[in-house]
């Protein structure tokens, strides 16, 4: 593996801040290693967590978003190193950096009491969703269906891998994200909290389109691929909702489903 | 690459006829190598087209689905061909082909004038999209939707890759998939034919949710990942919808807004 001519790995003055995140001082989420343009464009403009550097393919074709990036960079006085093509898909961790990644201080999680006290809480727990594409992707569709929060189990969280983060397209840079023992628990403390409970099974007795979702706090919470919710989470919702299917298929995927849950929450709660 | 014992590859009596498909006599879509399990079991179920063998490896864990292929295959008289793990991969053209492996006949591509004809046609029309993985979500979520057909543009249609087609998990074996050749002069026809054309797009006008969506046959057009629809698909279009985005990033993936955007128009053509 070559390392490009390395720059000393110091915070820049401009972007070392943390905010958006909660509490810090706990363990991080990951999320250091940042590939694709939308992502380190989202993680240069957020300027949420101190940069350590970003690198450039030398062979880029014009593009708007590299413009932007590089501008981005200049203002927060964070220098790019420039290495060949080659070189930077030794250092990428995903299949397709787009010529770009940076180095970051690690997300932070976010305080989930202050997740649950929010007043219009909007928060997706994931029950054991394990590949990190779906993980970003379902990041990203919350982030901007207008999401407050996003929770995992501590235990079976994979983290914000490199995948995980080019998923989210620079979501994680805005949407907070807590950690929890396991959800079951968590949906209790919701309940507990004042939040209305929705779990998504493709087995769930209500249709999604026939919720009564108010403007109160609510925890919409979505299951593993391919095996849905777990029985604890299950029992532990006030509604399990799904969404109709049309064709032959039984189930959509759980980013898909996700999509549509997340949108019509929204399309719900929005006077 | 090690080749299984094979037997001879002659179609199967009782899965040989192609139906649901369209007129045949076309070049094929590709679709023959089908990974994983959900599509090999729809491959399976819907017996639309020849199987010419289903490969398994042995080292797959006790499983419903596994289990519901092996009766399937059965019924379908099809010999299953047990390999190692390592055999299966090797023959795998997917990263997680799930330890089953069919070849089939290729898709037969619709005939476009038949799925413009139906009086309740809900066409989702792809204009370019590229990745393969994108590809088959989104046919996926269209064939959950209700969508009655697919269209591609035939000179840059990906065709029907091994991870289009593990992707889609069963949904090409269901929805008709018709090649035209430019997406613009498609919808032209489309609107000679009495159909309404919407185009999604983030710089879209109108919300998707507040679209007067009737019960008469529509178009719903996707554009590319990153760029959106092309120039002259936006002009054609009699509408141009996008999805509100209600945090900081400016755009939902392809995928998620296909998905959004499908069972929405779906939804307000439900009586």
């Amino acid at each position: 593996m070559t390392k490009p001519a390395g720059r000393p790995k110091r915070r820049q003055p401009g972007a070392s801040e943390t905010k958006g995140h909660g509490s810090s001082g706990r363990d991080g989420l990951g999320g250091g290693q940042v590939e694709g343009r939308r992502a380190v464009r989202e993680l240069l403009r957020a300027r949420c967590r101190g940069i350590r550097r970003v690198i450039m393919s030398t062979d880029l074709a014009a593009d708007p978003l590299v413009d932007e990036i590089v501008a981005l960079a200049g203002d927060a006085r964070v220098r790019i190193e420039y290495v060949s093509g080659v070189e930077l898909e030794e250092l990428a961790r995903t299949q397709a950096p787009q010529g770009v990644i940076a180095h970051a201080v690690p997300v932070v999680e976010a305080d989930v009491d202050t997740l649950l006290a929010h007043p219009r809480a909007f928060i997706v727990a994931l029950d054991g969703v394990t590949d990190p594409g779906n993980l970003g992707a379902i990041i990203r569709t919350a982030e901007s269906a207008g999401a407050t929060g996003i929770v995992l189990p501590r235990h079976r969280a994979a983290g914000l891998s490199p995948a995980a983060v080019k998923a989210a397209s620079g979501a994680i840079e805005y949407l907070s994200i807590g950690l929890v023992a396991g959800i079951p628990a968590f949906l209790d403390r919701a309940t507990r909290a004042g939040l209305w409970t929705v779990g998504l099974d493709e087995r769930g007795t209500t249709s999604v389109f026939d919720l009564a979702v108010g403007e109160g706090p609510v925890v919409l919470v979505l299951g593993a691929e391919g095996r849905g919710l777990s029985r604890l989470a299950r029992e532990r919702c006030e509604v399990v909702a799904g969404i109709p299917m049309h064709g032959a298929l039984d189930s959509l995927n759980v980013g898909a489903a996700a999509a549509v849950a997340c949108f019509e929450i929204t399309r719900r709660r929005t006077p």
